[in-house]
This record gives C-alpha cells, sequence and structure tokens, in this order.
C-alpha cells in the first residue's frame, strides 16, 4: 500500500518523522526507512513546518540522464550513470531559502528532478534486488551555480557549483510504490511553466541507477539519487519563486534570497 | 601542547577514541574534537587495533595544489581550491585492504596526501579564523580508479573514480600543533619510495583551503580535507603494500585486495 512519509518541526519544536493519514499525521520515532515505530502522537498535518523528508548522508546526483536533454546537448547516451555528490550540508526543505553565496554573482539555475530515497544499505546489487533498496521518491531542486562548472578550464567543477549550502532542496514527502513511469516532473518559475517532462524518458531507470552507482560506492538509508533533469533548465533571479511539482509526491517550492 | 588522538577497536570489540600517551592511550567517551570526557579505562597502545581516527561525514579532496605537480602537468596554479567529495563510505583505516571493484580491471594509484581534519563547524571563515578550525591533520592515501575519470569524454568521473569503498584510508593518528612546513610526504610502494615531497610547496596553506572551501560547502567537525598531492603518483599492483608516512604523524599502511 502506497505511503506518504514526512519530516517536520513539531509545534513544540522538535523534529519528528510522519505518516501522512488524510489530514492528520502519526508521528513516529524514526525515520521511515528505519522500522520506526509510532509515538502514539496524532498531529493535524496543517500545522507542521515540513521539512526535507529525509536526511541524506550524501545526495548521488546524475549528469545526462534523459534522452531528450542528451539530444539537445548532442551527447550520446552514457554508458553508466554519470554522477557527482551534493553533501548532506547542502540539504534544503520545502519553503527553504536558496541562498545565492556571497562570493558568487552569475547565473544561478534549477533543475526540477525525481529523487529516489534509499531505503537500506546496498552494495553491488542486481537491478532485480534494486527494487528492494528503495525506499521510495522525492522530489528534487538540484540548484547550480552554473558559471562555475567552467570557470577553471583544467577541472569541472561540478562539485562545487552543486554543493553550497541550501542548493540540495528535496521534498516535500517521500512516497512508496510511486509509479515514476506515469509521472512527469513540472517547474514552474514565478508561476511560469518552464520544465514538463515525463520521467519515462530516463536512460537509466531508478532500479538500474541504484544497482550501477551500487556497483561504485555504497549506497546507506536515507541517501538520496537525483535521477538527472531535462529541457528546460533555466537561472533564477534573486527573490524567485521556484516549484518543482510531480503529481503523486506534491510541489517543491523554494525561493532565491540575494 | 601537541596532542596525538587515535580511533580503535578494542580488545573487547568496542570501538573509541583516546589520546596517546606514551605507551599507553587514555580512552574518552567520544571523538577529540567534540569535547569528549576520559572515561577512566587506560590501555596499552600495542594491543589496539587502530580504526581510521575520525569518521568524516565528507572527504573533501584537491586536484592541482602543489606547486611541482603543477609544472609537470603544465598547469597554472588555480584562482581557487578545485576539489571533488570523496563520499564517507569509502573510509579506510591503518591496515585495511584498498579492495579492487569487482566491475573494474584498470589501474589502481596511491596518491600520498596530508589530511586537514575539522575541529568544529565552520562556514564563510576567514583565513585568520580558519586556524581555529582545524582540530590537527592525518595521513591520506586518495585512492584512484585512474583510468575511469577520462573513461566518458563528455563528463570527468571524479567522483566515481576517488569515491570506492575503502578508497579513502586515513590514519595512523590525528596530531595538533602540526607544523606542515617542515614536513614531507613519503609514499613507499612495496618498501620502495615513490613520493617525497615537502608539504611546504603546497599552493593553497591548510588555512587558504579551510577558508575558501568554506564559501562553498559547510565544514563539520570531524571531516576531512586531503590537501592534494605530488610529484611520483603511480599505480598499484594487486597484493602490493603501500605506505603513505608523514614525519609527526607516522605510517599509514594498506594493501590492495584484487
Amino acid at each position: 500500500m502506497q505511503q506518504v512519509w514526512i519530516r517536520f518541526r513539531s509545534p513544540r519544536g522538535g523534529v519528528s518523522f510522519g505518516r501522512v493519514d488524510g489530514d492528520r499525521v502519526i508521528v513516529f520515532d524514526g525515520p521511515p526507512y528505519a522500522d520506526p515505530m509510532p509515538t502514539g502522537a496524532v498531529l493535524p498535518r496543517a500545522e507542521l513546518q515540513l521539512l526535507a523528508p529525509c536526511e541524506p548522508g550524501k545526495i548521488v546526483a546524475l549528469w545526462n540522464n534523459f534522452h531528450a536533454l542528451a539530444r539537445k546537448l548532442e551527447k550520446p547516451a552514457p554508458l553508466h550513470p554519470l554522477f557527482l555528490m551534493k553533501p548532506a550540508t547542502s540539504l534544503a526543505g520545502p519553503g527553504d531559502a536558496i541562498v545565492r553565496p556571497a562570493s558568487y554573482r552569475g547565473k544561478i539555475v534549477y533543475e526540477g528532478e525525481l529523487g529516489i530515497v534509499i531505503g537500506r544499505k546496498c552494495r553491488n546489487v542486481s537491478v532485480s534486488e534494486a527494487a528492494s533498496c528503495i525506499f521510495g521518491y522525492t522530489a528534487v531542486n538540484d540548484v547550480t551555480a552554473a558559471e562555475l562548472i567552467a570557470e577553471d578550464p583544467n577541472f569541472p567543477q561540478w562539485t562545487r557549483a552543486k554543493g553550497y549550502d541550501t542548493f540540495g532542496c528535496l521534498g516535500p514527502a517521500i512516497v512508496t510504490h510511486f509509479d515514476w513511469r506515469s509521472a512527469s516532473v513540472v517547474t514552474r518559475l514565478d508561476g511560469a511553466e518552464r520544465q514538463n517532462y515525463p520521467l519515462s524518458d530516463m536512460i537509466f531507470s531508478p532500479e538500474e541507477q541504484v544497482s550501477r552507482i551500487s556497483q561504485d560506492l555504497t549506497l546507506m538509508p536515507g541517501d538520496v539519487i537525483a535521477v538527472g533533469t531535462s529541457l528546460g533548465v533555466g537561472s533564477m533571479k534573486d527573490g524567485a519563486v521556484v516549484e518543482v511539482s510531480i503529481d503523486g509526491i506534491g510541489a517543491l517550492v523554494n525561493h532565491v534570497k540575494g
């Protein structure tokens, strides 16, 4: 049965995990991928301040994983997922500001993406085993200081450009048993649609990503794989409001703070 | 006063931190950068199985940070530290095997380096503030699956090539108040010296690295910055024994398991 999990700051100020049940939230004593127990508390959903729905130790972010974008960039489909990492410290949640780095005046771009939330430690898993390693899915804004990537001609700075604090926006919820094949990612900038692409256009499926990447590094519960973006990436002015929306998961809304 | 800290598996099997006092180790209840208290236990140093001396959430690894190597590669000194990240899951300690990835038959290279161990959370710190953010120093073998970096012509795979489990070797100890300016990194492969370079040849000093990188991402206690390597990098055959030695820190010895 499909479940929807959130992480939130409760009215008393503490941080908790909960399972959504209509307009109520059943509070649990830990993250959903760690076999948590209900605490007995039930809270009204509307009163909770949502946080990023998990606390990844690392966010693995793919480059060139959609056929349409690969065609536009005139790049062949890769033979293995091409990835970088965003650090845990880049995490931001629903409603959080995307903070412009003090030292950077260039373009900051949104990249609306699907996120895979890992449910258990996995290493060298097959594609068929990979399904059981995926706890659920969330929405991601893989924010990027685009002009830094090629700033140094000898070393592309993917980690720096994508690793700033608040550049790893996740949320609003983790949804289990999510049928990504029939969903699209829609990104709106100040209300105007900028991205709208079907997830079925993915080059490596989520199960293939988990299997392949688990040959390279151990994935841990709560880790997130941002599956890559497609057409329509663009820059955000200071003050802009950006929304990454996936039907069945919800809308992740953030704003840029200059 | 200079202190030497280790992390170890005690004879009873638990993992602890301790301060070295001659041939004894004074056991503490947490990592040295977290204001730990002595537990009252004192153990003979020789009986302890050393582990990596800290548990970094991330290892930030620099490229092109020594003048001699930059000259050899015919690259200009960078204007800002150029870095990638090795994940927490890449961690290995003294004596651990460097495990060849099942899917990779190419060259695996050693890179002997100095490691900066962060002592407190820091963000946007100045060079003068950076000194107080450095808890101490350790030795690093920044192991790399070298042939993967340029495997895809469109996307250099630094994260994948350097992120495998066991490719982030740290140890044997963390040394505070370490005078890196007068020390050299010596790497031996099966007993033969392969690297021997002075740390004074560094392009960005440790304090400059911490300051500059803290403009890009928040550094957390226990995080490690691998300051980059210099001349003499080379490949290791399966079964090889590799030692990264820094006078005043000690020798970090690992072997390659095919």
